[in-house]
């Protein structure tokens, strides 16, 4: 795990980051009384609530991304609902393929996701030196090093049965207790419940909002009057019903997730706006660096990553150059990013390809974005089973052409009577054919007499193909003019944890003041921080009140958030509060106000001060949130001020 | 049913109006892809998507809530998980009395919701004027029809066994099939599931808001530096496993909610910022005027309503006229609005009073928000059972006092051994005893020599409940000094139901041009319009590109959403359909503007047109958005245009 520093170069120290958090209340566990209760039995793991200030900087991440990205691209937000019927998910894939590998102590009861046991005894045993889980255990070789090594650097390549292989093989056990575990058996990570008095309408809390998005596919086209290409968005909680959920934010239950589905012509992958990033510098680590064992990422210009294909097409750069940019906005360190790319059994099953933007915390690296090429995935599964068009009709550049296809034509008179009800679905099943089936369908039945064709759909006998021969069913080749082309968009898709990006950049901004390291501060941009302002009348002397309650007004009408503390504690303590609030901008009010009307204005990271009229500073900080000026900028053009509040230093 | 018209006076067209919501794509059914195909077996009802306009408008109304009410107030905003642990319910009371009554009909299978069922029943028979389900029934009598209106006018206020006993006396069958239905059960409306692969971790959907923020009671106090009175908020959504989901947007199962906790001394309900609100005019419709069988609410000062104590308090009360003003401030037709107080077995478990703001759609009245006095309830409960201490601390406003107080004594050296690891629990448990449990318990104690003590939890022995003789305990009078005040603060609840709201809203801004039916406008106000500029350049000439660029960026510096229709369909044709989205201004670019730099700007609900310079509009646009100056104000500055676009009138 590579080492953590703050800001400042000191070392991270989590116990004092997470007691800030805590006091400050930006989060807590869920139910946390009830978890502290001898009564509670139930499993609360995994759920967090957000205190004002963690709300607060939530909702600003949010609208940071609304802005950079909805906004700037004019992409069609949609909201859709969580809980979700089976059907849907079924075939998405979910239903089957989205699990992780359980493995069950029968000892003890409990339940570990496999991967995390593997890769927490081999660290472990890496750290200790030891080949087994006591100190008496037979010493690692430094060959065994090596291939536990190469084995973590690789842990999520590893299947179900690849990982009961090293389990059984290195003999890896339940760290509580020291038991054997059962075979990895797959848990289904969607949460499960039944919508209405019908045990029979089966439903899951979504594990993602793309499934919402890619459903109306065809009404946010015609919304978009037939453009291509266009993005849906969408911002929402998700749920993964995680095994034993751990680390905090990082791995939670409930999550909230800002996705982008792209819709492309797969010939077309080019960007209209690749231009204005190519110069953006972005740390990769390719797939085949991993593989190779390496872990630092390599700094390239995206626009050569491109060219020398590290990138496959425009759009998929052009979003991790979008991601980046975002990523710094919101004060992210741009020494703790990096771009690693899936490895191949890693990728969710509609993925054909993905990289994350990982950040580095004191957890290691943590995977904040994922940007993933879904290709045509879902749009094809969705609309095979439903039967609705979830493609593009584009007129062809070229103007209509000439096309000879096979053509397979039904005798109506003799069908309608044979198949009755089952005659629409028959006649459907053999339009939806290719042109390589009808091939050999045409030879077979050339040949045979009789060829058997699978039904879309389920017939009422309950059969799923039908035979049909010569006198019900001819196949040849014809001619046809083709004025369209029609295709099934390709999906790029960067999506966005909300809650892990919050908690690393929370890591990210902490520091604490070299004089005393109960001092912590959170640099946090002005744009994103919780609360803009602090308003700190030097008393509770009462002629100061009108004034707080004036400014207060004022800066409500300027829509910036602010605080008043009038609380008894030392004008230092006031502020030393904020620092951990991350509040960037601190007003003071004192007795110099109330005779001449100036007040002052201190910048957190600093601690500088300034003096200056009321209407002097509120234009200041006016220009400061709206990023029209810089706090150095109004610095050089407002007098410092030396006076009281600098004992905080 | 109160009939509907529109702003213009003309009758309300629902059809009309929903082809196009789902023409411009407000919402839609969810997974409506899979409703359509004949394999879907689910029950998808009560779940919508909202497509790019109903994404919008939804956000915008939930921004213009959190400027009314929570930065308004600096109330405390927190976001809480929407899966909840089942004690944590189980304790609110919602696992059991969180329910509604049920019918099934056992001929059909149908589910019924059983006051559902006798509304619409007796509706129908009031309306065929037959006293049964044929045309050949017998004729409603006028004493019956006036039976029938009675029972109507108070449908929420009949328990389970009131239902039965209508459902059975008078005759109620299943409209479908005219079979019986059984007796009502009551239906949980809670979605369950389970929390991680152990069973024993039932979990629910959080049927509300407000029980996250209860929990955090403590923390939030805490942050706000233990100040009584204050507020928290938390929007998010919740769940409702309805029955039999019909009405659209009105009743669905998942559903976003608004929710403010104003924690108050009991002691202390006057509100410091009442006298704001007093002259505020309210719609009332009390308990009694509902049981008198009266259905229009009278209208009357707020500050009148809490003098003549129709309103409880003032907090109550200034809450009420808050939500009329946030109602008003959206675009809620004023002459729509009533605030109906909900009968006594109407209200939640939980609730002590309630009024309900209700608006009038062509549904009839619908509860939109309600405003409930949920007194000291769910802070008691939570902490009877955890023992976490949710109570408000303050020094005594008039200095110590000194008490005369019941006093238990357990002899330590006598009960440790005895009671060995419940020794604490015995001991908390006398420590919770109320002082007039302890007199009798001590008058017991004389005369018996022995007491039984109800333990708070159960024991390790299994027992909830302990013998105490003499020599374990004493209870005596003792005098204590007595500092500090400790209570539990009463909850005054506004809670919003944002779909309602915004279904409700769109019906009221609903209008078509006189001179054409197909011509529909939504006068949304400014401040909620999901878009509030389209720039229409008058064709696709390559000279206008650059110039459509430059003001779409200069609004999009100017944080005002926008759209571009750059289609081939006439002007009046794109101002047609953004008509239909509610978008307020339009910005005209043609030949002229190539020339001399004017643009137009157009106005949704009157078409006018005015000219001038892209900077003179600009500045205007700013202004109106900002709401600094009207419509109205920018026409008589800046010159009516009369030129093309004059078409579409």
């Amino acid at each position: 795990m590579a080492s953590m520093t703050t800001l400042k170069g000191e070392t991270f120290d989590r116990s004092l980051f997470e007691s800030v958090l805590k006091r400050r209340f930006f989060f807590t566990e869920a139910f946390e009384i009830y978890r502290l209760s001898p009564n509670f039995k139930g499993d609360n793991r995994g759920l967090f609530d957000y205190g004002p200030p963690g709300c607060a900087l939530s909702a600003n991440l949010v609208d940071t991304w609304r802005k950079h990205f909805v906004l700037e691209e004019n992409m069609l937000e949609v909201d859709c609902p969580v809980i979700t019927p089976e059907l849907v998910l079924k075939t998405s894939g979910h239903v089957d393929k989205f699990s992780d590998w359980m493995c069950k102590d029968p000892a003890k009861g409990d339940y570990l996701r496999a991967d995390h046991l593997v890769r927490n005894v081999l660290e472990s045993r890496v750290a200790r030196g030891v080949n087994g889980p006591s100190k008496d255990s037979p010493k690692l070789s430094s060959d065994t090093v090596i291939e536990y090594k190469e084995i973590l650097a690789k842990i999520d390549n590893y299947d179900g049965s690849g990982l009961a292989g090293l389990i059984k093989r290195l003999d890896i056990r339940n760290p509580n207790g020291n038991g054997e575990v059962l075979p990895p058996i797959p848990f289904n990570l969607m949460f499960k419940s039944t919508a209405g008095p019908n045990s029979a309408a089966p439903v899951y809390l979504r594990p993602e909002t793309a499934q919402g998005q890619f459903l109306n596919f065809k009404k946010l086209l015609d919304y978009n009057q037939n453009q291509m290409p266009f993005a849906s968005a969408s911002i929402g909680k998700s749920y993964r019903n995680e095994i034993a959920p751990r680390s905090g934010l990082i791995r939670t239950r409930e999550f909230l997730m800002a996705e982008i589905e792209h819709y492309v012509d797969p010939q077309k992958k080019e960007h209209s706006r690749f231009h204005e990033v190519t110069s953006v510098q972005l740390p990769l680590l390719d797939r085949e660096s991993q593989l190779a064992g390496k872990t630092e990422p390599r700094i390239i210009a995206i626009g050569e990553a491109v060219k020398s294909e590290i990138i496959d097409n425009e759009t998929l750069g052009y979003f991790l150059a979008r991601i980046m940019l975002f990523l710094i906005k919101i004060g992210v360190d741009p020494t703790k990013v990096r771009f690693r790319q899936h490895l191949r059994n890693e990728m969710a099953h509609y993925a054909c390809d993905c990289w994350d933007a990982e950040l580095l915390t004191s957890y290691g690296w943590i995977e904040c974005v994922g940007c993933a090429d879904r290709s045509a995935y879902d749009l094809t599964v969705h609309s095979n089973y439903t039967g609705a068009s979830l493609t593009v009709k584009e007129a062809l550049p070229g103007g209509p052409v000439k096309l000879e296809e096979w053509q397979a034509t039904l005798d109506k008179k003799l069908t309608g009577p044979r198949f009755k009800r089952d005659a629409k679905a028959v006649q459907d099943s053999l339009e939806a054919l290719d042109q390589k089936t009808l091939h050999s369908l045409a030879i077979e039945l050339e040949e045979k007499g009789v060829v058997t064709v699978v039904t879309r759909t389920a017939l009422s006998t309950g059969e799923s193909s039908v035979k049909l021969t010569k006198e019900f069913l001819t196949i040849s080749k014809a001619t046809r003019l083709q004025t369209t082309r029609e295709y099934t968009p390709n999906v790029i898709e960067p999506s966005f944890g909300i809650g892990r990006i919050m908690y690393s950049l929370l890591e990210h901004v902490f520091w604490c003041r070299s004089q005393d390291s109960a001092r912590a501060v959170l640099s946090l941009p002005i744009g994103v921080a919780p609360t803009k302002v602090l308003i700190v009348p030097l008393s509770a002397h009462v002629e100061f009140t009108p004034i707080v309650r004036n400014i207060s007004a004022r800066l409500r009408l300027l829509g910036i958030s602010h605080n008043v503390d009038s609380s008894s504690a030392s004008i230092g303590k006031r502020y030393a509060r904020n620092d951990e609030l991350g509040t960037p901008l601190g007003v003071t009010i004192d007795f110099d106000t109330v005779k001449n009307g100036s007040i002052t204005l201190r910048e957190r990271d600093s601690t500088r001060q300034i003096r200056a009229s009321e209407d002097e500073i509120l234009h200041a900080m006016k220009n400061i949130v709206g990023g029209t000026e810089s706090w150095e900028q109004v610095c050089r053009r407002l007098p410092l001020f030396l006076g009281q509040g600098q004992d905080e230093r």
